[in-house]
């Protein structure tokens, strides 16, 4: 490994401590430990092929709880068991959009997605298209100009934006704001050039926001290739578009957490945890999506009883429900820790993709910063070098009013929105080794916390 | 872009100098330009999927290098040529390999491919097989223990070596030294655990080492499954495997290296070359073994023209022929730049993958890195921190006697050796993003070192 130790020396140089021998030994039995033996990558493979996509309600959903109690078991948890939380069910039914273009005697049909949480037309909407690239120019338009109209929104995903996060964060709006503001202007209808980097025909759909008060239309999205088509078309004008969408929110179900624990040996009551989120929108196989996060999470567990490792303090893995449409699950596990004094030292949310880790991002106090920095030269060797971003994620993040210190492993992020929300979310599009290294890193942070506390 | 922001001015505190914000804009604007609107993933679909695998003397790899001359004038060389180079030309052949299981009465295909250059048997051999999981172990065998039987070396690719190029160093002489040994001692034939990181059935070819004073045997490869169920058989003993090769070297071919270059405008007979290899095994389609080094040097040619960016020094992209199984375009290059004393300031190559850029190996003097590591700022808004590696790449290794500064871009490891020299290698195993995200770190130290020397 000449060229990573190498690596080591050189960027621990800036550092002004030194390595504890026994815990360098520690870790590096655990990372090997999860890079040779680990098992989150066959799991994984049982979940999104055996039991596939499973949002929030569905039965694959509730299979996916059976799998992830049972899977706890097998990973050696001390206990596990169910948190319950009352989640949306969201259905999607039968959708459809047809497009006609200039010239063309005929609508022809382009691949599309209903926005998640949309209501559905329930029968075919037919309308011109007019098209906006952002949404100050949808704003500029009259009611007039938008009464009985079905809006293509076009903005384009920022490439040049090397952090595909920090794009989504740009690109967003436009998935959660046009069903509302095109409704409030009279509008029938929503088309959307799909949120992601992906340059294929692959719609991607994910939670839109609808009120109440606000008439309920059509809100679709479309792929790169389809939005590139219309775009064309509506340059030339007369564009017309029939679409079908049939969204229901059906009654609330009652779902649950899986949580799976290692009781810690000195401060049983203090707890560091690492979790993903079982859920997944009713596309693809929920794969990067955030299986990979759950089984992440649960080969932390697996190691630590595989070389007999007794945390200080309490180590759980944390399967929260309800992510992508509610985040019931995040708000059940918070208001539980609270109502029973459990003080969460660290948690820990891989929601970022199974993809090779490049850091943590950090949502603590600086001091407590400073001391996961310090840790650093026990990640350098994977590869694990950024600790400078201040997102966790969306599960951990209801933990913070108790006090908790939050953290969000950091993979690269140049694949995760081609895939993102899409049928091509799918188990061949994980890397074994990046998964298990994704692990690693998360089972280091999971250690050091337990052991030393912040 | 906050947090890489962030994380710029985070590791950034590290460094002593500030940048010149000058040339911060025009890198800006030359990543930009990359990742907004390069042409390096399309040309890669046209190389890969039009053309296909390309072994040097193939058909294929004569298109390829009229692809590369026509690609390189259409990305705006001010001059492109061919140079021509005498290459190996070897042809695989018919081949198989069956396996009788102890117990089972007949025998079975299983998956397989020879190692390149090795030559065929011409007719089936059949013979005991017997297992062996280290060279050390091979060398303890008696030459009565080896004679007339087939070798089965069971070495595994190291999973716990983070750095997989690392664990490929490791691995490799179970590729280059049993054909040899084991005629040596009266051998038949060699299978080997395929040398990659693949948790799955497919072989993994790559050169191998012949010698003409000894006799020559077939010498396969096979995947990690078939390895694993080969390796329970040979635990339970009796088993029996028969084989066919083909392999033959043909009278050498007249070949060429494809060379773009940009006429520097201060010191044109100094230059700055980008570089990957036009030929690739006979599997796949060669996409990130080398294709990917291919298309993102002439990227950089194309973003250099659009921008109207003249370089101070030459700058050259160069399509190496022939270096999977002879290197020959890498001495031809290297020999011309010397008898034209053509002074090299740094030749970079991409020879490890179209992934995500972690950094660059340098095999340089240490003032010369010291110089391009106070680049470092430049580079960290797009993830590339590591500059700690000390390999470059065998194609621009023959330019470090004329005393050319030597680096090779530095991607992230992890899938690589999954698909190498494997039929998977495929151009749906390349990310647009991260393809051209290795081009833009590419074109922003070429653009330096052109700019300032070293």
């Amino acid at each position: 490994m000449k060229r990573l130790l190498f690596s080591l020396a050189y960027l621990f140089s800036f550092f002004s401590f030194s390595l504890a021998q026994s815990d360098s030994s520690l870790l590096k039995s655990l990372q090997d430990e999860i890079m040779l033996h680990g098992t989150c990558y066959e799991n994984l493979r049982v979940l999104t092929q055996s039991i596939g996509h499973r949002l929030s309600g569905s039965p694959q959903a509730e299979k996916a709880v059976q799998w992830g109690l049972k899977t706890m078991r097998e990973a050696g948890a001390d206990t596990a068991w169910l948190q319950p939380a009352l989640v949306p069910h969201w259905v999607r039914g039968n959708e459809w959009l047809q497009v006609k273009l200039p010239g063309s005697k005929g609508f022809e049909p382009m691949r599309m997605t209903s926005l998640g949480n949309s209501i559905g037309s329930g029968k075919p909407v037919e309308a011109p298209v007019i098209m906006v690239q952002t949404m100050d120019e949808f704003y500029k338009l009259s009611p007039a100009a938008v009464a009985g109209k079905i809006v293509f929104f076009n903005y384009r995903f920022r490439q040049d934006i090397i952090n595909t996060f920090e794009g989504y964060g740009d690109a967003i709006k436009y998935r959660i704001l046009p069903p509302v503001a095109v409704a409030q202007k009279g509008g029938v209808g929503v088309i959307i050039r799909s949120v992601g980097t992906g340059v294929d025909d692959v719609p991607h759909t994910g939670v839109t926001r609808i009120v109440d008060s606000v008439r309920k239309i059509p809100c679709v999205a479309i792929g790169y290739l389809g939005a590139n088509r219309l775009e064309a078309a509506c340059r030339q004008g007369g564009v017309t578009a029939r679409v079908l969408t049939s969204g229901k929110m059906l009654p609330p179900v009652l779902s649950y957490n899986v949580i799976g624990e290692i009781k810690g040996s000195e401060f049983p009551n203090e707890y560091v945890i690492a979790g993903g989120h079982l859920d997944s929108w009713d596309v693809g196989q929920g794969a990067q999506d955030d299986g990979a996060g759950c089984v992440q999470s649960i080969e932390i567990i697996r190691a630590f009883k595989k070389l007999g490792i007794r945390p200080k303090r309490s180590v759980r893995a944390v399967l929260f429900m309800n992510e992508e449409n509610g985040s019931k699950g995040a708000h059940a596990y918070a208001d539980s820790a609270v109502a029973r004094h459990e003080k969460h030292v660290l948690a820990i949310e891989s929601d970022a993709g199974g993809f090779s880790p490049r850091g943590f991002g950090m949502d603590m106090p600086l001091e407590k910063k400073s001391i996961v920095r310090s840790w650093l030269p026990y990640f350098l060797p994977m590869g694990v070098y950024d600790f400078s971003g201040e997102d966790a994620g969306v599960d951990v993040s209801p933990l913070g009013k108790s006090g908790a210190a939050l953290a969000g492993l950091y993979p690269d992020s140049q694949r995760y929105f081609d895939i993102h929300h899409t049928d091509e979310d799918r188990f061949d599009k994980v890397s074994h080794r990046e998964l298990k290294l994704g692990a690693a890193a998360m089972a280091t942070l999971v250690w050091l916390a337990s052991q030393y506390g912040l």
